[in-house]
């Protein structure tokens, strides 16, 4: 490999990771908005929300540019179609922050209603730890990183289908509460989604370190 | 440009065409599930979804060989990439028309509840117009019909947003509906995410013929 495209390679690994770091923030602000009734938080999301756009765009652009200067093979190759495929996942999770900052605005306006006690327990805490760890197992192209991520999506969605079985028994009894259950059900379904395209940037991981497919493997 | 390449980059449109006609028979099939209360439909949306992976996974190695074998640079180079990101929009309508199925199959099991009129009547081939745009579109590199694909979309974010004005008013009223009022819901927002998608394509499309970014311009 050329020295020119090593040195290409090295600054994208950068760029993906600090696009990496932004959308993190923003899913921090975005859940600590919801769970501590903080709305001046998602001001922030918002406007940083252009800023992840603006970085997607460039790491598309920086992706173009290596493949027609460097003309890169193999494994090289394989690389910069994931990093082009993450760009897009990174870019969607942080629309999903955007959405729990909204919801996160709403709720807070309105008297709060008794959320079931797994979802800010523990569902926060494993977003976070699988966009996280997605990402470590990016950039170190480390195999069991990846899988521990995919090993955590099991539990995210137990959580959220619980939070459907509660959230619903809550409405029929108390009708007054339907809007606020609505949001509470569209948080966990953004983090749910979150989870899930921190487990897609863990399968690429593995394809393209084993060349192992294996994200259609789990969805009969 | 080459003659082979030439030759690949055909057949690379050929096989995006042919995974997108497969996702709309999917997403067909699954608003029939649903519209006409037929769950045996849903069967052949799940065994759809194994042929729709495989064929995602198929189109992407097939990028990656044309990028190693020729090396495009320029416009060819640019409609690979973007091949490449249509085909995982294209993998993710189609677990949007199984998580639909799903729906349908709990919802005919159950006595209907009163459907908002927008969401049968305008919603359902609205979306089929809006899938069928958008390759149509990526095929012919045509930008006006990608900009027709975007101008659809806001009556669909429209009545998305009046099904949960409706729905959650309909639960509040009688919470017996509460089970179907939120499999209904979830109908409508797969459709709407499934319109999202149909609309990146299209944006795709505009960026890959004007070089103009055109998918971050109206999230504000």
């Amino acid at each position: 490999m050329s020295r020119h495209l090593q040195r290409d390679l090295d600054q994208l690994k950068k760029d993906i990771l600090l696009l990496g770091s932004m959308v993190e923030k923003s899913i921090n602000n975005a859940v600590l908005a919801f769970h501590d009734r903080r709305p001046e938080l998602c001001e922030v999301v918002f406007s940083d929300e252009l800023l992840i756009n603006d970085k997607e765009v460039e790491i598309e652009q920086e992706c173009l540019k290596i493949l027609a200067l460097h003309q890169p093979v193999a494994v090289d190759l394989r690389f910069i179609v994931v990093v082009l495929k993450v760009n897009n996942d990174l870019e969607r999770i942080g629309d999903f922050a955007v959405n729990i900052a909204k919801r996160a605005i709403y709720l807070s306006s309105k008297s709060p209603i008794a959320c079931p006690k797994d979802f800010s327990h523990g569902m926060f805490q494993r977003i976070q730890t699988m966009v996280r760890g997605s990402l470590d197992a990016l950039v170190k192209l480390d195999v069991e990183f990846a899988r521990n991520v995919i090993a955590m999506d099991n539990e995210v969605d137990r959580v959220n289908r619980q939070m459907y079985v509660e959230l619903q028994a809550l409405m029929m009894e108390d009708p007054s509460t339907v809007d606020r259950a609505i949001g509470l059900l569209s948080t966990s379904r953004y983090l749910e989604r979150i989870a899930d395209l921190a487990t897609n940037i863990a399968e690429e991981v593995i394809f393209m370190v084993e060349g192992e497919v294996v994200r259609h493997k789990e969805e009969v």
